[in-house]
């Protein structure tokens, strides 16, 4: 074998391999199989983006008509699942249900194909996001309305309420943002996981897996916590200084790859501030995130990112703040499984080497009283 | 940014992190935190080499009896995970029995640091390998006696029977044999969803995700599966030209490092030999895997791996063939807690690139009839 290639740890700017699936772009540009992010925001359905980002085309009416009923008629989980979130009971972490709950629907679900099986997890995934929390605490499970748009049926199972047509207009538009964002670390997982040639249930509890790091999943609810803690604008520059000054992270800023502006947080600040509008709420909760973000690009040139607008925008619509991170994983499970057809077609064990750096020629000598 | 540097598809031959953990060589040498396969093979226990794996170094007489108390302490397992598990009912793959166990032990487990959520791990995946066949089918669970040592506690839950000190002397074998390799695809998955900073439950569920994959786990059982198709050495040759000329794989030959030779096959060729010997058991199985091998190499210079010779090793100790994986992972996950360790240190998230190569400049239009 010829000497290893050396790269930089952590990957970072490493083409692993050629994707035709997004791409994201330090100057604050991201396109969704070759769609910018804010024309599909403007035109598109959750379900057309969605479509767009499995098959590489935006569908057919004939093609997403059958997509929505695949998805609609697979929504209803098995009472084992259930039984299995139930067991965990109700202290645990509702990423930990959902990977449990996904990782049980692997051994249970009995779809024959693999584009069946991923239909099932995209269905289930939305499913297990409403009930992650609330069945481990005793709660009966809220129920899918198969019927109703993705994105509406997920919010009324969320927040059990009647939403209005701007608010699901939203909630869909969040979804959209979280889709998809090329080789993010549950990506990259699932990608791993994929090349073994495990299923896509295996593969979409590993996703979760890496969801559970606070440095990927997560940061959405921090965000909102903070935005609490905050809680006006008037006090936006002193926290800003203070965390600064004790080295504390402010959540919500700064990207791996936008290093000016993340697009998704900029549509969102827009939902925002017609979201609280609409609603007839008062402004205060804009004007907070606005101010920090201002704060954060005076001192530290950081950009808000999607999280730290997404999080009151789904706090505005009525979500319990335990559910973002499971909000976000059934929206990115459709990028995932995109993921896992791109690296099965690619058809290579992902299979890295390493600098060995440690000892060499060493002998065993007995445990001694040390 | 700077242009992303290419490097080949599934990272191979690309040193994507330094280790001090273990390297594999093409020469056909393995060494664990520098002490050679063999060394460790004809001199150390089980619980002194999973140690050097965790911690870099040979433990001390009491550095290694602590361990051992550690792990033996903590081998109870919840009788939530053991609900959930029998939740999964009767059809349940074992492999997916135990990613969900130990998916669900990530949830209820209390343990108050990541040193001893890791013991807390290691101690019950091979409580839970022994069960993750047994508890879905409706039987109680084998408990551990924690007494015991690693090897002997494992062959016991696993077989229900009595083993002679050989048998147990050679089980340790084959768990240090499958400890470590490196930057395997569950291995890396676990550096992957490490650099999250994810907790280890949400690793070592990730790691059984990418066991799930039949280019990784899975090819001890499928090996013993085909030495039990061929039966005898007296079908060695023909079943070899038939499967070469039909493009059927062969199982148990070839690997991704190993071109001449793989050290852990050989070690366990000579403990086969030897076992069946003073088993005072024909020696048919020795003499059926040595004319595979020897078949394997004049055709097609394809060495036997490691699974090849474990799987009638386990085989022969008793051991049902659909928990080979699970052994497999119940000494791996020693190795993944070390890449764990060392990749929490690195402290660098692996997020790396891809080179886009879709459309671009796209503009959405309304589903059409297509």
């Amino acid at each position: 074998m010829s000497a290893p290639i050396k790269v930089p740890k952590g990957l970072y700017g490493v083409a692993v391999t050629e994707t035709r699936i997004a791409k994201s772009d330090a100057d604050g540009s991201l396109i969704y199989r070759g769609y910018p992010i804010a024309d599909l925001a403007a035109h598109a359905t959750f379900e057309e983006a969605a479509w767009l980002i499995i098959k590489g085309t935006l569908p057919t009416r004939g093609e997403l008509d059958e997509f929505i009923s695949s998805i609609g008629s697979r929504m209803e989980v098995s009472a084992k699942v259930y039984a299995v979130m139930r067991d965990l009971g109700r202290d645990s972490h509702p990423i930990d249900v959902l990977r449990t709950g996904i990782s049980a629907l692997g051994s249970v679900d009995s779809e024959p194909t693999v584009a069946l099986q991923q239909a099932s997890i995209e269905a289930k995934m939305s499913v297990l996001a409403a009930n992650c929390h609330r069945v481990p605490r005793g709660s009966g499970p809220r129920g899918p309305k198969p019927a109703a748009r993705f994105g509406a049926n997920l919010l009324q199972m969320l927040t059990d309420r009647e939403a209005s047509e701007y608010e699901e207009w939203v909630f869909e538009r969040v979804l959209m943002m979280y889709l998809e964002h090329d080789l993010n670390a549950s990506s990259f997982t699932v990608r791993v996981v994929a090349s073994t040639r495990a299923d896509p249930y295996a593969a979409a509890a590993a996703g979760l897996a890496a969801l559970k790091g606070p440095l990927h999943g997560g940061a959405n609810e921090a965000a909102m916590d903070m935005l609490l803690e905050v809680r006006g604008p008037d006090n936006a520059s002193a926290y800003v200084m203070s965390a600064l000054k004790d080295g504390k992270k402010v959540m919500g800023f700064g990207h791996r790859v936008y290093k000016k502006l993340d697009p998704r947080a900029q549509l969102c600040k827009g939902y925002l501030r017609e979201l609280l509008k609409k609603q007839g709420t008062d402004d205060s909760l804009y004007r907070l995130c606005d101010a920090l973000e201002n704060e954060m690009w005076e001192r530290k040139k950081l950009p808000a990112n999607l999280d730290f607008y997404a999080a009151p925008l789904m706090y505005s619509l009525g979500i319990e703040i335990p559910l973002y991170t499971p909000v976000f994983a059934a929206s990115r499970v459709f990028g995932w499984m995109a993921h896992y057809d791109e690296q099965v077609a690619e058809d290579r064990l992902i299979r890295p080497d390493a600098t060995y750096v440690g000892p060499t020629g060493l002998k065993y000598s007995p445990p001694g009283s040390g």
